[in-house]
This record gives C-alpha cells, sequence and structure tokens, in this order.
C-alpha cells in the first residue's frame, strides 16, 4: 500500500502562479484566452515554457511536429523508459484558460516535486526519467485533425502528413511551425506510461461534488466535412423554383444532423461548428457552402448508423435543392479503453492517498487517447465550474487544482518508483 | 413620330471593343469579374472610365460618394438641365461582365454619338447638357445597403451616413473611397430626365424573343439582418439539451425563411445569401451567428406581413434553441412605378424606331430606382442568356448589345431634342 505523501507548500503555490502567468498570453478581456496553435500568443506561452524548463534542470527537446518536451534525467545511465506528463497549450478561438495548460503546469512542477522527493528520500526512484509533453494543436481549431502533435507522436499521423496540414489562410503546419521558431528535429525519449490532468468538460464532478475522477474510455467521433455545391445568381429575380442555393442544402443538413441526435437521448451527440460560405454576399444566392460535423457516442454501432443515415439524408436534400453534396474529409476516432490494469492500481493509489475520486468516461477528444495506442495511459480529470469549456466563462478553482495536484504526485510517485498496488 | 435615326457602325464597334476592356478589370479564370466597390480593381476600371471621359470631351467630375460624371456641355450657355445615363462598374464577388458596366458603356459611346449626330444636324438639342453616371457601389457586396451612390446622389443617404458604412474588414466607405483616390468634393448638374440600360437578370425577354424592353416598376425589398447569440461550449461532452448553438437557430430561420417564399407561388421572393458564424471552429457550439435576409414582393401588404411573420417566426426558434435573435438593421426598398408619361412616350419611340420592346417588371435594385425619386427615369433591359446573373457565366450576345445600342439612341436623340411623341 502507498502511504499518502507530503507535497511542500511552496509547489502547490508554483502551481498556482504559472496558472495565472500562463493566463495571459492571448489572455482576451473576458477573462479566457486566444491562443491558437502556432500563433504569436501560443508562441509567447511556448517561449516561457522552454525557458522554465531551462531554468529548472529539464532538457528542452523539440520535435518536427513542434510537441515540446522537457527531460527531466533521473537517473542517467538507464535512458530507456520514461514516465511522460503533460498536456497542451493551444486554446480555442476565445477559449477558456484552463484546458489543456492546467495540465502542462502540474506537469512541469509535479517533475520537481518528484525530483526533491527523491532527492529527500521519501520516495524511490525506479523510473530512469521524468518528461513533460507539451503537445502541438490538440484543439483542431485552427489545423485539423485535432490532437495533432499527440497523434504525430504516437506514429498515427506521419510527418509529412501533419506538415501538410493547412490552415484557412493555407498556411502549412510545418510554415506556422517554423515562423513561430518550434519546427524541431529532436528524437525524444519513448513513454513507458503517460499521465494527463486535464479539466472536465462536463458536469459530473460538480454533480458527484468530487475534485478529480479517473477516466476509464472514451466515446468515439466521426468528423466529417461535406461540401456543398450550388449555384451563384441574383437574389432579387431568380424564381425561386430554379434557385440552387447551397447555405439553405447546409441548413437542411444542420437541421437533420441535430435532429437525429435529439431523438438518441444523448447517446449519440452531433455537431456542427464550422460552416463556411461563399460568395457570401446579400445579393448573390449562395453557390458553396462547407461544415464541419461531427458525430459522437459510446457504441460504435450508432456512430456507423449515424454515418450511412448522413449519406441518405444527404441525397433526399441533394435532390430537393439541386446542390451537388460530397463529403470532403472523414475522420475515424475509435472508441477508447484506457489501460485498466494499470488505471486499477493508480485509482488504488488515490484511494490509499484518501483522495476521493469518481470513473469518468471522456467525450470530448485529449492527447491521452494518442498516448494510449503506444502506452497504458492515465486520464485525470477536475472538476469544472458547470461543466463548460471553449469559452471564457471555463473555471476551475483553486482548491480543486491543489486537490488535482496531490492526486497527481500520489499517482506519479506511486508510478515513478513503481509502487503501485497490486 | 420619330424617325429611325441612323447610328454610324463605328460607335457599334467601340461599344463592343469598350465592353472586352473593361471586362480585363478584376476578370476571373471563369469568364466574369471581381470587383468590389472601391477595390483596387474597381480603381483600374474607374480610372479607365477617367482617361477615356477626358480624351473624348467630357468634363470629369467625383462627387462625396465617389460617383464618378462626364459632362458632355452641349450648350454651355444653358447649365440647368442635364440628360443623364449611365449606371455601375463595381460587381459581385466572382460575378458576370455584364451586370451594371454595360451601362456605364452605353451612356460613354452614346454620348458621342449624339454629339456626332447634333454636330451632322441629324437631330436638334433642346437640352443642355448630356453627363454620364457611374455610380459607386450598386451591388451592396462589400458595403451595405446597395444602390449607394445614386442613394447618396439621389438625397436618401447623407454624406456622413454613406461615409461611416464599413466593410467586413472594418474600413469605412470614407477610406476606401480616399484609399483609391475617389473622394471626391465636385457638385454634379441636376439630372431632368436618367436613362439606364441594364441586363435583365431574368428570362422574360428570353421568353418572348425581345431583345430590348423597358421597366414599368419594381418589386419592393425589406432587407433584415437579425443576429443571433448562442453560447461557445464544446461540441463533444456538451449535452445535447443544454446548448445554445446559434448556428442551429440560423440554419432553422434559413430553412423557414425559404419556406414561406416557397409557399408563396413567386408572388414572394426570399433568400439568405450571407451568414457569419462565430467563432467557426469545428469543435465549439457557434456561439454567434449573423444573418442578412431579403424579402422582395410586387406587394407592400405581403412585405408586411413577412415581416411580421420572421418576428413571430424569430422568437419561436429563440425559445426553441435558446438563443436569443435579435434584429439589427431594416432597409425598406418601396415598390417603385416609374414615370409612367415619360416611358409611354420612350415606348413609341422605340416602336417609331422598329425597334420591338416588352413592358417589364423588375425584381433587382438598380440605381434608377433612386434617381426616379429625384426625376423621371427610364430604365431599359437587355436579353441575359438564361437569365442568369452575379454569376461568371451572365452573358449578353453582341446582337443584342447593339440592338440594346440602337434602342438608347433612339431614347436618347428623342430626349435631348425633346422630341418625344404626345
Amino acid at each position: 500500500m502507498a502511504e499518502p505523501v507530503v507535497i511542500k507548500q511552496t509547489f502547490k503555490e508554483d502551481v498556482l502562479a504559472l496558472m495565472a502567468r500562463y493566463s495571459e498570453f492571448g489572455a482576451t478581456p473576458e477573462g479566457g484566452v486566444n491562443r491558437l496553435a502556432a500563433s504569436s500568443e501560443d508562441k509567447d506561452a511556448r517561449n516561457f515554457l522552454c525557458q522554465w524548463l531551462e531554468n529548472h534542470g529539464f532538457t528542452k527537446l523539440i520535435d518536427p511536429a513542434g510537441n515540446i518536451f522537457g527531460v527531466l534525467e533521473l537517473d542517467p545511465s538507464q535512458p530507456d523508459t520514461s514516465l511522460f506528463c503533460g498536456s497542451h497549450l493551444d486554446s480555442q478561438p476565445h477559449g477558456g484558460r484552463f484546458d489543456g495548460t492546467l495540465g502542462v503546469v502540474i506537469a512541469c512542477v509535479a517533475g520537481l516535486t518528484l525530483k526533491d522527493m527523491i532527492d529527500r528520500g521519501e520516495i524511490e526512484n525506479s523510473y530512469r526519467n521524468y518528461v513533460v509533453a507539451c503537445w502541438t494543436s490538440e484543439e483542431g481549431a485552427r489545423f485539423q485533425p485535432s490532437l495533432l502533435g499527440s497523434r504525430f507522436f504516437a506514429g498515427n499521423l506521419s510527418k509529412e502528413d501533419a506538415w501538410s496540414l493547412t490552415d484557412e489562410e493555407g498556411i502549412s503546419l510545418k510554415q506556422a511551425l517554423s515562423d513561430i521558431g518550434y519546427l524541431g528535429t529532436d528524437t525524444p525519449p519513448k513513454p513507458d506510461h503517460y499521465l494527463e490532468v486535464h479539466i472536465e468538460q462536463g458536469k459530473k464532478l460538480e454533480d458527484a461534488g468530487l475534485s478529480v475522477g479517473l477516466v476509464s474510455s472514451s466515446w468515439g467521433a466521426r468528423k466529417l466535412t461535406l461540401s456543398i455545391t450550388g449555384k451563384p445568381d441574383h437574389t432579387g429575380p431568380t424564381p425561386m423554383a430554379v434557385r440552387k442555393d447551397a447555405l439553405l442544402a447546409a441548413s437542411r443538413v444542420i437541421v437533420e444532423v441535430n435532429g437525429l441526435a435529439q431523438r438518441s437521448k444523448d447517446d449519440l451527440h452531433s455537431s456542427v461548428g464550422r460552416l463556411n460560405v461563399e460568395p457570401n454576399s446579400p445579393n448573390t444566392v449562395v453557390s458553396k457552402a462547407e461544415l464541419w460535423i461531427e458525430f459522437r457516442s459510446a457504441d460504435e454501432a450508432q456512430l456507423n448508423a449515424a454515418e450511412e443515415w448522413l449519406q441518405t439524408m444527404s441525397t433526399e436534400i441533394s435532390i430537393q435543392t439541386g446542390c451537388e453534396i460530397t463529403q470532403n474529409s472523414r475522420e475515424v476516432r475509435a472508441v477508447v479503453t484506457f489501460d485498466r490494469t494499470a488505471n486499477g492500481k493508480i485509482r488504488k493509489t488515490l484511494d490509499s492517498a484518501a483522495i476521493p475520486n469518481l470513473s469518468l468516461t471522456t467525450i470530448a477528444g485529449h492527447d491521452a487517447l494518442q498516448l494510449q495506442s503506444i502506452c497504458p495511459s492515465t486520464l485525470m480529470f477536475v472538476r469544472s465550474k458547470d461543466g463548460i469549456s471553449h469559452t471564457p466563462d471555463e473555471f476551475t478553482s483553486d482548491s480543486d487544482i491543489e486537490t488535482a495536484f496531490d492526486a497527481s504526485i500520489a499517482a506519479l510517485s506511486a508510478l515513478v518508483s513503481q509502487r503501485l498496488p497490486m
């Protein structure tokens, strides 16, 4: 059985101070951050992280996807196994300040804490290295797909495919990373275990009155883009019957996609978060619309059915509106189950440390889903007020952050000393 | 009775050559033009026009709305009455090359033709001046409302209100005109009569097998912008029931607005040609949508009913989706009847000149509607292939252009000599 560990209060203060500091990079008047991947605001936050890592004895590495690694060598003689901890610093447009950043901050200070505990003989190090990971472009806002850096790291996206992704302005990821000075060539260590601390983006913890939870599985997702081609024409004289209005077709798709999820009683979530229209002039019938559609469910069969339904429904709307509807891209995120054995042990560790915790499912995607495909991974959720995220109103209390830090140290100190309960 | 006039063939060649020349300014690979108001492409076309006017004995004037006037003094001793002829050079985004430009080109060459006929004693000049007018920003694509320059000229929009209009980038009309060197201070002459030649943007002439028609009246229009405010949230975990999705609300409005027109059997046209969404990220529920809605009808009562219906329908959708829906702006374009007496006489003139013509209604807005509020105005339509416009496929044949030129000269020579049939 792991004993509750004692953490110096100054480390908790470091966590809160660093959270405040990162909130300044891309700060918006509403209290959130606007820090799109590889933007100048992201660059500032990255530079701060790199400087901090170097100031605190970490070796900084940057890989070709711009992922930042801070390696803390605990036993340089055996560099083959590494305990990873991290998250991301990029945000949604006008997003919140906790999403991602909290996990990076906790990973940084946890490294120092672990080293301090080893130095003081409070825990024994059986692991070799501790690695802070900051993944590029988790959000999928500027570049799609989301989980970009961790996807590359896990071998699920080639360097060439990653580099050739473009944002709305046509700027490639390679160019964007190069522009901010984060197109690296380093090869990072390999992870034996990955821990990510992240705000919940849901209300389960709030409803249970708990600060933290461990995620056992993730919903799957299907992300599809549809391209709708109509015909530009004058919005005035053109008889209604001969118009081929791509925005009308898109609107029907959006209403139907929403209806499908509404009917599923929350077994299926759906959304259209992005829509581009051309020429977007008040006096011209919209000739082109592009939609970003998401379906999410814990059940792969439901996702398959939703995709089939979309095909049929699109064909009907295409016939009704005279517009051509084609699918441009399709991203499949499978239902993921986190390593049961490892996470069962970490749960027992938290229990031993007297940190009440909940078992949760995630619907949102996280870098830990990518890491789970190459090593046992743990995703720890922290209570988020009203369960909201991707908004400046996103909020997690200092007290919940401190509990999350306690829980992280309990898990990491057990992992690093391989004293996981059996 | 007016006698058929004889036009030198070289003038018709000038019209076709000038049409080809203007098609180069902002030419798109698809065969249309992309020449938004006060853009660099518009500047090039304007500079060409001004140079042409100066080369051909016109006095160039620019007013504060950037309208260009080419004054041909036929009798300098009596400068008080002027016969105006013109249209516009701006286009829709990726629009057609005939819309507007044809009217400017015909106005230019018609001036030379009239002067030549007066010089040769073929017609007597009882008017004082002939004025080519090129109106700023007819299209309402970059700046709203449409018919901007003619609206200002007719006294229906103040200089201050015009100048403070902004495009999507926040650039004011005043700034945009200043940037291209067309923020003028000249005071143009006053019109006694205005003639505008324009492609039909409908199929009535094609169906009748005729080249030209005279417009007797115009449908009215209501142009409304709605702002929809939802709540940004994560598109994954947020339960469907608590989302406030501004794009879903906007889509429902778009579907309903279309349905109203579909049910009206073409007594009412409707459209949503423009939609802006924020933050427009695939992973965030859309928090803000802005829609540009149009209703058009020959019947003011129908337009009033459509506006009332929109109010009720928006309220219902607001309740269903949890989004706030507010009306941002409202533009009323009344049903307009062109001066019956003047146009009856011009119709007889065309008949005498053996130019078959149709009596038409316009649904699209034109600068002539603004001019009709200050002087008798004549809007002449020219056959346009398949009735399409606001698209690169827009097309009017050389032969129809020549007939339109013949008809313009017949009308203008009758007007300038005050030999209109009684």
